[in-house]
């Protein structure tokens, strides 16, 4: 595939996960986490007018200078944005005035690519490919909030399939010998610069799951208290349980008796042989010391990688976000991709049912805050 | 006008004013005072439903039952609801869905006034329509509000204006002598229950200008460092203004040293004779001291009402929101129309441009809370 | 009794009060209402520095220029200050220091007086006597409220008794004619300038309570599920019960099925024949909706005050904190002591057992915002 | 020293920290993190009551029951508490009480140890001397952080000298070879839970410096902008550096033009040789990124303890706080004292100027969330 195909082809899977939205469901934000698709719609593609157009496409005439202040998501480089959680109170730029900007955008790339390019402008058109792959998902997780926390649980689409039976022998565990593993990216190919920096860990011996937890297991550790033994959890997850009166994963409604979770069909009866979905850190933490076990750190992840069944949640991992040893900043805005999120967070690793196909790998790293649960996160356990 | 007629008149408008907008406009919720406008579109049509058709109508079939959750403003009586400040997090029910269940309704009441109705029930559609009334009034505050914090600066309509001149001679003070003045409704037709409970008050001699303060005088103000000056401003207007950091009235905005404001046709320069809209009452009893003159109470200005201009702006006075003497609240769901938030607000009196044509008269009672300012709000001075 | 005399025995009184006191009980501030004791006891003696000794006590030498800073309680032309939520962060100065700044004061404030002064400074004076005598009872229910919040609930006083009997036939009412009253201080002696403005009334007919409301009858309206019962509340009444998960006046606690409360004297059970106390204006508005009364307003509690019997509560009125028709502020600083917080707050009309001898008056106006308790607030009916 | 020996000692200690603070001094807790020093004192002794008397001295009389109430830290085991930012808020127990307090429970203490206690217990008391070693320094923390706040910059002691020349030699660079350690605490004697379970770690080469980075080098951080270049900030540092507009490092400030810091003599000149003190995670990190170098983490910190001069404050490192492999909680309340703080908050290698002699050690975890500058910190460079 072309470089121009991949282009195209990713480009439009983002409309193709809209496809099945009314107009109003772009446009809102229920809780600061979430974007509005709209946002999602535009600022992927004002990444490529800011990053690769105007420096690099003679006489491009930007669509709207507006747009730069409405689209910008955190890069300070470029300039003053609008706050994270005002996005959703913005009604304009309308949808079709974005699917516009959109096209425009397109043809522009489309010229620039037809023409030739760089081999550093290729870099950064792959970049914003895999960052437009990476919304793609939040597209998916975003959308699922916007219905999921809507009083009438209105379907996404009803054809699509998002249970996921677990596979069996989830729970075998794998052992894993103690010694030296080198960790980090070392192919050929595109990787974040946070799998950079590929460095010697020595880990001591582990077994780890082939397979990750499901909703029946989960509904054991509720049933037997979990949320409330304070001896299982963190003291933040203590607080972030008893503050927000948790008592269930993420869209659980216990429904006369019987859990029930919102899926992209709808409200449908929890299937115990599920894998487990929509869990925090700290849950995911809390069900471990249930079960006598703990997570495995992001090394032990990766080690083991080729030898268990991963793909349909991220997995919590104990590792906190740091950079690799070797880790280095790319200059200017580019640089503010990722460094600047290493603090405060955690790794998840794996990939999720919603990840767009090809973009995840064994050492990709993903990094999310330990109480959130809005993404496909799920638990494998280790010892 | 028959009521058949006037109910029809009375809908319709409500959708008039909506009719410039894009679907994405009718979904946000900027701040919690605001509400989407496919909000006051369903909760007026909820309101004939709920408290007309339900009771009256025999063998009435309920249009969606969820939609009483959705839509119901602070109804204790009737049940659970949708929080205001989520009010903009949902996307569901789509603004068609929304125009059907309107439609649904409008046809059931029509059948029912066809039929005749008993004059309780004429009552309580009159009541019904002055309610979409003050709803048209917030529909156009909060259209203004989202396209004139959204940084595009949208024009609501080219072809509507909106600055009102101000009238020659608006600074002249008419005396009004001390005695005895009957306050409150006493003719025939509706009212709302506020109004009612007429009686004496004894007033001191005063005098009141004869219309209100422009944009040109308040710039003054503001040039003599108004919003600096501690002694003009109540304790608490004062820790607003800092903490708000407010320096002009709502909308005003300084480019390369010239005032603008937000109308409804887009940003334009400050008419310096136009009326001063969108102050608080803060603001207008800061003005007021700086002039060395004070606000009118709601009595004095009822007092006047016959020898003033009044119209074009609702107009913050000193009185508190309380009950009159003999204020009596009806039972049941509508005895929650006005008894319940008689604390903590001020009385406005008169009525503004966007006000529906016949809603208010000289008795007439807007509240709101001392810092709100999105409202059509003026400034008439006394001493 | 001299002026002189008059100063040492009110200066003498406010350390009667903190007698009882351990140096901890001096420091703390459990909530922002509340002040530290010795905040109190800097305070009023910084006012008798600063607005009389600074101006007319000639070579006269500041204690400590950091003093003004700490103990400026609001005064914006005086400077800066420690925010008030601060005043319970501050373990200097100590309260051997405080009690030194005060013998300072004192001693220049007594060789003042014996030289003689004007008339005008006499007016400071008697000002600064009234003004600490406000905050004698400011001590007394701050004193309560650090004691009564904290777990071990220690005694003020073992020999203070604080439950007052109700009078008999204290809800006999009393009838009020419909007619012109005169409203305002007009006679000799010292007044709060917002008791100026004498002017003419119009009262319609009323009846009000001869006495006030005893726990016993409180208890009735709890055990009737009043606090629950939407229809008798206030909505921002109804939201404080709610976030505050109110259940009971401040100060009662619930121990094995019986009602006992707070008092000088540590723990009691509740006295049904008490007069009901730390009650906020929206439970004793709701309250009196229960009785299917209301509460008098400022007006008619002045018109009555002859007739009825007051003094032991200050009693919540429907009457909004406003100026006075004539209402005028003083020059400087002193002009901020009244007028700036005519806004937002209910005048409360009376005295209670707390408030120091012969400081109220029937012409007296205290102010409170309507959710606040810790005072001794009590409730009157009227119909 | 027998443990006995030990126990007085260390009880003395942490009185004689106290001699020179006023009463008051014993009560304000101006921030959440800071503990009014009473609290400390009781708690400590709470401490041994608690898990050391109630269990092993047969016929124990508890001092007070409601002190448990008072002076429980975070120990769910062991019930309810005073929720931390209250601790303020209390003025009794009084100073006094407390001491007598730890009177009687030094008795007891003696009269256990006196009498023989088991392996058991005296690892038990061995826990309870470090843990009140800890609050040592945190009462050392606290006092300043007390004084440092108030407005009039009282002095603690001045005799005491805290302020640190620099070692010579301090930035040269150590090199730290390639290769496997050993990590974790593997002596005789005591250590905490956190140390446990030594373990290998493979570290990549690295230079570290001698010594701590100086007030003087990082007045030129301030001069060139550093708080300003976002570049060198993490995205959550950056909004606290916003968010509380900081400038400088705790307790400095600018007097005409030039840097002051107060110390426990009271406001003095910045020595530009001293070692930098009272930053947190995120000025650390940023400063390095200006540096061109990086923070080390907390194994590379380990590895080179024998080769770095350390003690005068704690250092930041990049390392989260995460449980060693192998890592066990103890059983019962015990097992609360750090396994459930594992998640969100930095590991902090060294010691401090006020750490109590003997108490840390190159195997030593202390940690603290990132934000927090009270503690006696500082910065080591590596790359």
């Amino acid at each position: 595939m072309t470089l121009l195909e991949r282009y195209k082809a990713t480009r439009k899977r983002t409309e193709d996960i809209c496809e099945p939205l009314e107009t109003e469901d772009y446009v809102v934000q229920p809780v600061a986490d979430v974007s509005p698709p709209k946002w999602h719609i535009g600022h992927t593609t004002w990444f490529f007018e800011t990053f690769i157009l105007k420096d690099n496409y003679t006489g491009y005439q930007e669509f709207n200078p507006d747009y730069n202040y409405v689209f910008n998501s955190y890069y300070e480089t470029v300039g003053a944005r609008v706050i994270r959680t005002d996005r959703g109170n913005l009604s304009r730029p309308t949808v079709s005035s974005i699917y516009q900007y959109r096209k425009y955008v397109d043809e522009a790339m489309t010229k620039l690519m037809e023409c030739g390019c760089s081999k550093e402008v290729e870099e950064l058109i792959t970049l914003g490919l895999n960052h437009e792959e990476q919304h793609q998902e939040l597209l998916y997780t975003d959308i699922k909030y916007i219905l999921g926390n809507n009083p009438l649980f209105p379907a996404y689409s009803k054809n699509q399939v998002s249970t996921v039976q677990n596979i069996p022998g989830a729970d075998h565990l794998i052992s894993i010998n103690e010694g030296i593993y080198e960790i980090g990216f070392n192919e050929s190919g595109f990787c974040f610069d946070n799998e950079l920096g590929r460095h010697k860990v020595y880990l001591e011996p582990l077994k780890i799951a082939k397979g990750l937890v499901t909703n029946g297991e989960y509904i054991e550790f509720i049933n037997a208290g979990g949320y409330k033994n304070f001896t299982l959890w963190h003291a933040e997850g203590l607080d972030w349980v008893r503050n927000n009166k948790v008592e269930s994963p993420l869209y659980w409604h216990s429904i006369d008796g019987q859990w029930h979770y919102f899926t992209f069909q709808g409200l449908q009866a929890v299937d115990v042989h599920g894998i487990l979905n929509h869990i925090s850190f700290y849950e995911a933490s809390a069900f471990a010391s249930w079960k006598k076990m703990r997570l495995p750190t992001e090394f032990e992840w990766e080690a083991a990688a080729d030898q268990i069944t991963w793909g349909s949640r991220w997995e919590w991992t104990e590792s906190a976000y740091l950079p690799y040893p070797g880790f280095k900043k790319a200059p200017g805005a580019i640089g503010e991709y990722n460094g600047k999120f290493m603090v405060n967070q955690k790794v998840l690793r794996g990939a999720s049912d919603v990840t767009s196909p090809g973009h995840s790998r064994k050492t990709y790293r993903n990094f999310f805050h330990p109480h959130l649960r809005w993404q496909y996160t799920g638990i494998r356990l280790a010892q």
